[in-house]
C-alpha cells in the first residue's frame, strides 16, 4: 500500500475526541470556560515541555512502548513456539499485570485459542478454572514485575505443584512462561533456577502503563491477534499528541478538561461509559490507570492533597435504566466519558411485526447497532441537557489500532494530569500498607509488629455494633 | 428437622453487618458519632412507623415478596415444563429485569441447565448469542414491566422473527414465556394475542425490586437453583429487621450511617467491594438499586435536592492493586462496603516450595481462601488507619439464602434511606428523557418535538471541540 493510502487509512481509523459536552459555550456553566483553560496555557506549556524532555531523556520509557521492535520480535517468536504445544494460555496476574489482555481478549478475542485471565484468589473461581484444564496443552504465563505479588506468587505455586504431579519433573517446565523485570527480583531467580522461559517487563514501567510490554503483548499475541496493530495504534496517537497547543493535542486537553472539572467544578467522578459489551473491560482498565494514577496523599513536595478523581464504570444502553437517574438528577458532581463505536462490526435489522401496537411497531427497520449509537446521543442530550457534562470518544471500530490508540491517549493524559495535580503518577505508596498487613497476618518473619497492630486494633471492635 | 434445630441452622447462615467501621469511637472523627445516630432518632422512629403503616396498607408490596406461596408454585409449575423442553433459556431484559437473575446465576449458576442474560443492544453481542443457540431447545424469557421497553421490544422482534422462521408459526410461540404486567400494557397484548406462556410481575414492584418476583425466581428456578431458599433468606432478614431500635435493626441502620455519611461527612461515594469473584455482579445489583432509589433532583415536597451517594464496585483482592490507592490516599469521600466470606465452597492450599526463597516461600501451607480473606481484614485495618470508613457484611456462604438476605437488607434499607433523604425512593423519573430524546431520533410518531431540539443543539456543537 503507498504510503498516502496507508495515511488516509490511519485517518479513516482515528479515534476522536469531542469535547463540545465539557466546554461552557455549549453546556453552560458546569462545563469548563475557555478562560479557565487558557489561565492555565502557561503551567501546561512548561508541564508539557517537561514530560518532552524526560521522555527525551529516557525517564518515562512508556512513550517508547510502541517502537520496541526487538521486544516484538521476541514476543511473536515465542508465542509461534507456544502456540505450536499449547491450546489455552492461562495468564496469572493481577491489577496492572492482567487488566490490559483481560480488556484486549473481552474486546477482540475469540474462543480459540483460549486466553483465560486469573487474577483472582478466589480458590472458587481459580478452583473451577483449574479443574478444566488440558495441563498437557495449556501453558501458565505467570506475571509479576517484582516476582513477589502475593497472589500471583501464591497461584504459581498451586500450578507448579499440579504441574510437576501430573506432568512430571522433566515436562512441568515447559508449560510456563514467566513474565519480569529483565535483572533482578524473586521471580528472575525462579525462572534462572528452574529453566522456565520468559519474557522482560521494561525497567520503568508499572503494571499500569505495562499493556503495550510483553504483560500484554504475548497473551494478546497467543490470542491470534495482531499486536503490531495494537502498537501501531499506539504509535498513531503519539503522532497525533504533538507539539501544538492545549487545544490541539487530544492527551492534554483531555487531561486539562478533566482536571479542572475536579478543581474548579467539584466534579470529582468519572463516568467511563462505553456503548458497547466488549469495551465494559476497558473501563476496568481505565479505572485503574485513572485511579492509581492520581489517587495521592501528597504532591511532589510533600503537601498534602489527596487528590483523585474517582472513576465509575457503566456501560450503555444498559446502565441508562438505572444509573442515569443519579447521573441526570443526583449531584452535579460527575463528568461522562461516552465511548461510541460507529460500526459494530455486524448489524441485526429488527424485523417489523405488530403494525397496530405503535409502542412496539415504531422500532421495525431500525438496526440493533443503529438503535445503542442513536441511545448514546439522546443520552448525551439528556445529560447535558440537566447540565451534565458528557465528552464522547468516538472509535470508527473496535479494532487492535483503535484500541491502541484509546490506551495511549489515556496514557498521556493521566501523566499530564499528574503534573496538572502536581502529584506523583507512577508511584502507588497506598497499596503498600495492606499488604504489610496481611504479610503480618500469614505470619511472614519480619512482619511481627504489623500483626501485634492489626490484634490491637481488633481488640478495640464493640459486639454491639455487630448485628 | 425440629424447629429449634432449623433455626439454629438459619442462625448459623446469618449474614453479619459489622459497623465497627464506620463509628468515630474506633475509626476517629471521619466515622459516624454515636451522637449523631441518637440525633436521628426520632426522625428514624417515625419514618419506621410510616414505613410500618404504608406495609401494612399494601402500599410498599416489595416488602411481602418473600411471601408470595402462590406465585412460587406458579414459576416451579411452569420451570418445571420449560425444563422438559430447554437446556437453555435466554433472558430478554434489561437494567433491573435483567440484574437480580444476572447475579443469582453468577454467583451460583452452573453451566447446564444454561441461562444467557441479554441486558443490551449491543449487536456483537446479541449476534454472536444467537449464533450458538439450538433454537429447538431454548426458551426465551421476555421481561419488561411496561411492555414499552425498547431495547428488550428490539431484542423479541429479532428473536420472535427468528424463531418464526426457523420453527413456523406453530411451534414458535412455545419457545417464548413472557415476564409482564398481569393487567396492562403492550406486553400482556401480546401475550393475549399470540399465546406466549407468561408469568405476572406483581403491580407496584419497580425493576430493582424485582429480584424475589417471577422476574427473577423464573431464570433462576430454570438453573435449578432452590428458590425457595433465596426466598427463605429474605423473610429471615426481614425476621431479623423488626421493631427494635436503630442500632438492633440491620437495615435501618446500615441506612442511617450511609445517610450520615453523605450528608453530614462528605462521603458521597459508596463503594461495594467483595472479596469473590462470584459477588461481583451483586456489586452491580447494589449499584442500579442505590443509584436509580437514591438520585434524585427534588424531595418528595418539592424542594430541589440533587440526593444521592454514587455507587463505585470494587473486587477484593484485585482492585487492592489499583483502586486501594485512590481509596486510602485520595480524597475522604468515600464508605467502602467489604463482603466477606467465611466459607468459599472449596479451599486450595498453597504448596510449600523454594523454601531458601523467603519472598515466596512464606506463602507455603496456606489456603488460598484463606489468603484472601486475612487480605480483606489487612485491607480494612489499612483503610482505617488512614480514616477512610469501612462497613464489613460477612456472609458464612455464598448460597441462595445467604444471598436472599443480602437483598432483603440492602431494598430495606434504600427504602428507609429514602425517608432520611426525604425523596422518593420508588420512582425513575430522571430516565424518562432519555427515552424521548431516542422516540425522536428513530422517528416514533408523536415524538418530532424532540428530534428539533436534538437537532438545534446538535447545531450548536463546535468543529474545533473535535479533536
Amino acid at each position: 500500500m503507498p504510503d498516502y493510502r496507508r495515511r488516509a487509512a490511519r485517518e479513516a481509523m482515528s479515534v476522536r475526541l469531542d469535547v463540545n459536552g465539557m466546554i461552557a459555550d455549549t453546556v453552560g456553566g458546569a462545563g469548563v470556560a475557555r478562560q479557565e483553560v487558557e489561565m492555565l496555557a502557561t503551567r501546561a506549556a512548561e508541564i508539557a515541555a517537561s514530560l518532552k524532555a524526560r521522555r527525551a531523556a529516557g525517564a518515562l520509557p512508556f512513550y517508547e512502548l510502541p517502537y520496541q521492535k526487538d521486544a516484538l520480535t521476541r514476543i511473536k517468536a515465542l508465542t509461534t513456539d507456544v502456540r505450536a504445544e499449547s491450546d489455552t494460555l492461562v495468564v496469572l496476574g493481577i491489577g496492572g499485570s492482567a487488566l490490559g489482555a483481560k480488556t484486549l481478549i473481552a474486546a477482540l478475542g475469540d474462543a480459540t485459542p483460549r486466553v483465560a485471565v486469573a487474577d483472582n484468589v478466589d480458590p472458587w473461581s481459580f478452583g473451577q478454572l483449574l479443574d478444566n484444564l488440558d495441563l498437557a496443552r495449556t501453558t501458565f504465563n505467570v506475571i509479576s514485575k517484582s516476582g513477589e505479588t502475593a497472589e500471583t506468587m501464591a497461584q504459581f505455586l498451586i500450578v507448579r505443584d499440579l504441574l510437576l504431579r501430573q506432568l512430571g519433573a522433566v515436562d512441568y517446565a515447559k508449560r510456563v512462561v514467566v513474565s519480569t523485570d529483565a535483572e533482578s527480583g524473586t521471580l528472575r531467580q525462579v525462572v534462572h533456577d528452574e529453566g522456565f522461559r520468559d519474557l522482560a517487563v521494561p525497567a520503568g514501567v508499572g503494571g499500569r502503563f505495562s499493556v503495550l510490554t510483553s504483560v500484554g503483548l504475548f497473551p494478546v499475541a497467543f490470542a491470534g491477534l495482531k499486536v503490531d496493530e495494537l502498537v501501531a495504534g499506539a504509535a498513531w496517537m503519539d503522532s497525533r499528541c504533538g507539539d501544538a497547543g492545549i487545544w490541539h493535542h487530544p492527551a492534554h486537553l483531555l487531561a486539562t478538561l478533566l482536571y479542572l472539572a475536579d478543581t474548579q467544578h467539584g466534579q470529582n467522578i468519572v463516568v467511563m461509559m462505553p456503548y458497547s459489551d466488549r469495551l465494559q473491560s476497558f473501563g476496568a482498565w481505565f479505572a485503574q490507570l485513572w485511579a492509581e494514577s492520581l489517587g495521592k496523599a501528597r504532591t511532589v513536595d510533600g503537601t498534602p492533597a489527596h487528590t483523585g478523581q474517582t472513576p465509575v464504570v457503566a456501560v450503555g444502553a444498559t446502565d441508562q435504566h438505572s444509573q442515569l437517574q443519579l447521573y441526570a438528577e443526583g449531584p452535579a458532581d460527575k463528568i461522562v466519558i461516552m465511548l461510541r463505536v460507529e460500526d459494530h462490526g455486524r448489524e441485526l435489522p429488527v424485523p417489523s411485526a405488530y403494525a397496530d401496537l405503535e409502542s412496539i411497531g415504531y422500532l421495525g427497520g431500525i438496526g440493533l447497532g443503529q438503535l445503542l449509537n442513536l441511545e448514546q446521543q439522546a443520552t448525551e442530550l439528556a445529560l447535558l441537557k440537566q447540565q451534565r457534562p458528557v465528552i464522547t470518544i468516538t472509535l470508527p471500530q473496535i479494532n487492535l489500532f483503535t484500541l491502541g490508540q484509546l490506551f495511549y491517549l489515556f496514557e498521556v493524559a493521566v501523566v499530564f494530569a499528574g503534573g496538572l495535580y502536581r502529584i506523583n503518577p507512577l508511584d502507588q505508596p497506598g497499596v503498600e500498607e495492606s499488604k504489610r498487613f496481611t504479610c503480618g497476618l500469614v505470619g511472614r518473619k519480619g512482619f511481627e509488629e504489623k500483626r501485634a497492630e492489626m490484634e490491637a486494633w481488633w481488640a478495640r471492635r464493640r459486639s454491639d455494633y455487630v448485628l
